[in-house]
């Protein structure tokens, strides 16, 4: 079996509130983090809200990369999600969180788009499913 | 426990491709999905690829909706993920699959943000948080 996609949820806990609030250091950071996992950037929107937080997509050729935070909790939930076999979204966490410095990660790796071996052709290079996996770090 | 979010993962396999790769009718139906949900849309973000395929990301007040189709599969990989308890994505996806007409459906619910009671204070409704499920209906 095999998948379209791999979509790594990953929520930081403990953050710096500030980066948190900070609409154009969000952007900059996760687009350093797209470059990173070696993904492609189609289109970046950042908005901010009242009385706080942050939410902010990255359409990328390969999917999307997503952060929404809550400063007053010191909380970001991030989606990293790609596909194809030349990109690698765990890079692009690793550089997120030297960023944000959270005290507490959780990641959570979801296989989009499951097909067996035959099932696939040549129009996308498949991405080799091990398994649905839940880690935590902290 | 509660979660500041509850984000589906919803992936429909065997949906009808020409609906798949068209954006103005995703879009269309992906902002009706939000209207379903009772969530609020902010902004939405649709892009086609080559040869085939849709990404659209939809940032509403409450986090974001987004959709990945790959029409040659037949398939799309749709993320509903809203915070508060005012809004309900299963409402979403309800609608949703009446529009694409998947012949299987693929639901892992995703708490995200989870902290205990005590944490929670008044600025975000908070949503209860049972279990992290994973459900799978044909």
């Amino acid at each position: 079996m095999k998948s379209l996609g791999k979509h790594l949820l990953v929520d930081y806990y403990g953050c710096n509130s500030a980066v948190l609030n900070d609409p154009d250091l969000l952007e900059k950071h996760l687009k350093c983090a797209v470059m990173k996992s070696g993904a492609t950037i189609i289109e970046s929107t950042f908005r901010t809200f009242e009385p706080y937080g942050v939410s902010g997509i990255i359409i990328i050729a390969e999917s999307h990369f997503a952060i929404h935070t809550w400063p007053e909790y010191n909380f970001a939930s991030i989606d990293f999600f790609t596909c194809g076999v030349d990109v690698n979204p765990y890079y692009a966490n690793s550089y997120l969180k030297t960023i944000l410095l959270p005290e507490k990660i959780e990641i959570k790796e979801i296989a989009r788009g499951i097909f067996s071996d035959r099932q696939f052709d040549n129009y996308h290079p498949s991405i080799h499913v091990d398994n649905t996996k839940e880690k935590k770090v902290v």
